[in-house]
């Protein structure tokens, strides 16, 4: 149901809360193309290099063979540091993006992404053009979005999940009687296929994100 | 109860969060009419031409041939450029609309279409003169819309709505047993008809769209 | 309990969401003042004379003779051309009603009406001014207004609602078992009467809106 | 409950939405006055003289005989022309006030008041000004005010509630079987007394504002 | 419970909507001071000295000996006249309450105290400012606030509940069967102190507040 | 399950409203460090030296030994003076943390951190430089965080809870019969571990925060 069962080239978000394991949902996605004797990119705007190899490492993926063979790249923007980021963004990156030709490519998060810029006018122009852009590589492209503190069921910017192709989402479920705090995921929207629209939980284990398939979330 | 059965020249707006098929819905109602031999124009702000052929395949409409034969116009704008892309809604779409002659036109979506413009006044300028303008070529209009954040029954802008002559409104039911998540839909709002007020549910499959008028939702 | 009921000279507001039929209302007021030999004049901002014509053969209303015959004018103000607009509203529209000594007055609506002016403090002006001089000439005035967004007991600027001789409140019922969406009525004010506070359930059909005195809301 | 029953030149604020009475709470208070031979002053933002008289009228209560002995004088403010009407009550009106030397007086509604003015700062500063002018004059002061919409139990501007001596807080009560709509009246606050924290239902019909000190509220 | 048993040197916030009794708490934390010997300071921006001194009569404690023997000073800062006022809070308040030696001291409110200032950043650093030279002072303060109107357990200015020491909250309890709504208290945070967490059912009565700890809200 | 129990180099915040114990929850893992013989450092906005000593006190653990021989330092930042306090985040600060060697650092708070800067921009880049440059000294850091007004599971500035390796929630429980409030706690995330989800109750007692590991919340 995850992993490698997204259309090629469409743009997919994952939308979740902190601690809904959106990061490693990407890390996987990537690990199985890798598996595929894929190429893949690894956009990050929180965490290093090395720790996102150790996070690989926790669910026991080796990333550090595809890093070294250059199968797979890891790129660190800084959040911090705007405007020689953006100038990144809208240079460097679409050039190494077009030459590397990647089949997967993640980007962790677009919320923070979003954050560089300080219009809305802004963070919409870029999103468009990085899109776009990524669009004409051919690449199959994750996106992984911050919900909006009001409402679970939106993106902290409330535009990623109406331009992109499919949209999971990733949520809490706080049962009555205060125990297991479960998770739950849904394929809201998916271009272009006939798509289950059930409840599904799934858990973050060992081996990385597992979907219930077979069970029913009561 | 869909398709070809909206009256003549109104303008209609499709309104739902993202997943509830809204551009599916445009576009059947696009391709019912090319059957019946009218001419359309699809004007899309999300996806390119070829996308949006696909998706017409993907429910087994075969829009090709209406594209080459000029029988249906699929207009690309683009989201990123705006200072370009309003110089063309303002002066190249109007005297394309006027000359074409479509029956039916389909605009994806009215609310990135909005955001091309950056204060409240422009938006609501561009969407009444834009409205007005293609009323008067006798045109059906369908507009599809996303929805507030905070409040499923309103647009994301909260104009569109008031100013339609039909409203539709696509939504997601949760069910209590988190099992199948459905979708209905509610005709709102259609100026000089008696429409039905029911809530209908409906299926995206293979067919496109289709509304269940006999069942009820429990 | 509609229709000829208001005091004279009082200033209505009929507020409700999309699709709750605030222009019918409007409308069949109206009518019912021309039936009776009054004068009456339709300022409308969403509409245009032919339409509003046509949404009232819909009901079985014919306004066409009381146009011709100058009892009914119907005055479409431009939403999109604010400047000009403004200058109608401030000038020759003040003039006109002075003039035509009209006993029943619709505006629909006093929410796009609003919208052409900028700030808060030029819609409040321009509210006080038009509402003032309307009083002054004795007429009935019925104005339609959006609800806001986030409550649908309160309009969408808020205002007019307390300023306004008496207010109509047409809601949604959505039932619980999802069937016949119905519609609901009350008068939540009306100065210098004594009137009833009940919800009253209504329908839009063939003759207009049909308030069912007699049934029960459950 | 209601009437002479305020503690002298106590400033109480009585809140509520649109069509719960408030008006005719603040002529009861004065009527009230008047008929025990004190003075009173109504100061209205809404309706002309002649309205107010009329207001009265529809209760029974004739207030002409003291307007024509200046006994109640009314004074119209006019929320339109704001620079003139806030010159009026920063300098005419406190000079009026301190030598009239009424017992009562009422602010129909502080909320439109409030409105005159621009910015918060001013806002503040007028309301803080004007009421401690009043109460150097010892007449005990009943101003109305509209409530925010979004908490029924706070006032549009959020801050007269919490430097009156006393808040009266009208409300409607929406049955769940949907029949007669019913009003209740609760004292939140009134400083220096024992009162009671009731929750009472009240009717506005011929005779005013009756509190049914001796029904529940089911 | 309340009265004395605040730790010295302790900054608390008697948080509650308006008719809570903040005031009266704040007055009995002070009449239970001089019955003690104690010196303290009212500072009050909604009442004069006389109101304050005429609320404490309603509750039978005299305040008139204290202030005319100087073992109370109430301070009425004028919530008008902002810049004078600012000046006073920035030199003569320190300057005099570091030379009055009071061990309790009262700010009633703290709400109306930040709105002399305009911006965010003026709110913050007078608050740090004040209760900084308070702390040093090692009297004990006790500073009410009014709620955030759409949360009761958050202060209007959502900070002061942060630095604090300790936060009393005050709330209504409307019960289901709308008769007497009760008043209930919590002790949400008391630093360096193991304080209940129960919540209390307290009453406005002759003699203050009293806090029914045996009891138990149902 | 506290304490010592975060993986090294991460950076943890623990977000929760007022009364909740997060200052608490810091003392506590320093000094667990402390015990262990590890340095730490604690940097309060909000309490001075003395105070943060006597917190430790009041529940056992005496920091005074640690100081005096200069293995804990806490550092007062004032939240007063924003320029002076920021030049020392900016310059000071980083340079003491990396000589110094911490292998655990406190910050409380972040969000009172945060209110120094004016706009989002300058609060985003303070926050992604000072983690950046804490997480190069490979000391572990626990950042207290105030929770968003509007939603517990949110902090007040919406980001740190994203950027952090690890969140945990503490919450009060209202108890529907309005007895005693209970505290519960939650890890929501924590990187490269696999934790529990379950809800836990705790309490703040003499012993600090404890933990019931063993019970099961109702």
């Amino acid at each position: 149901m995850l992993g490698g069962g997204f259309p090629r080239s469409h743009n997919i978000v994952v939308m979740g809360s902190f601690g809904t394991g959106k990061t490693t949902f990407g890390l996987q996605f990537l690990f199985q193309g890798i598996k595929e004797g894929d190429k893949g990119i690894f956009i990050t705007l929180e965490e290093d290099e090395e720790s996102i190899i150790m996070d690989g490492q926790s669910f026991g993926w080796d990333l550090r063979p595809a890093v070294e063979q250059e199968q797979l790249v890891i790129v660190k923007l800084e959040p911090t540091d705007a405007l020689s980021t953006i100038s990144r963004i809208k240079s460097d990156l679409p050039k190494f993006i077009k030459s590397f030709d990647a089949s997967r490519i993640v980007i962790d998060s677009v919320s923070l992404l979003n954050m560089l810029f300080e219009t809305e006018h802004e963070k919409r122009s870029n999103l468009f053009a990085l899109t776009q852009m990524i669009k004409e590589t051919n690449a199959t492209c994750l996106m992984t979005a911050e919900v909006n503190n009001k409402n679970p069921n939106a993106s902290r910017d409330g535009l990623v999940e109406y331009t992109a192709d499919g949209v999971i989402v990733l949520q809490y479920e706080e049962p009555k009687d205060k125990g297991e705090i479960s998770l739950t995921l849904r394929v809201v929207k998916m271009r272009r296929t006939d798509h289950s629209r059930r409840v599904r939980p799934y858990s973050i284990s060992d081996g990385g994100i597992l979907v219930h398939t077979g069970a029913e979330v009561f």
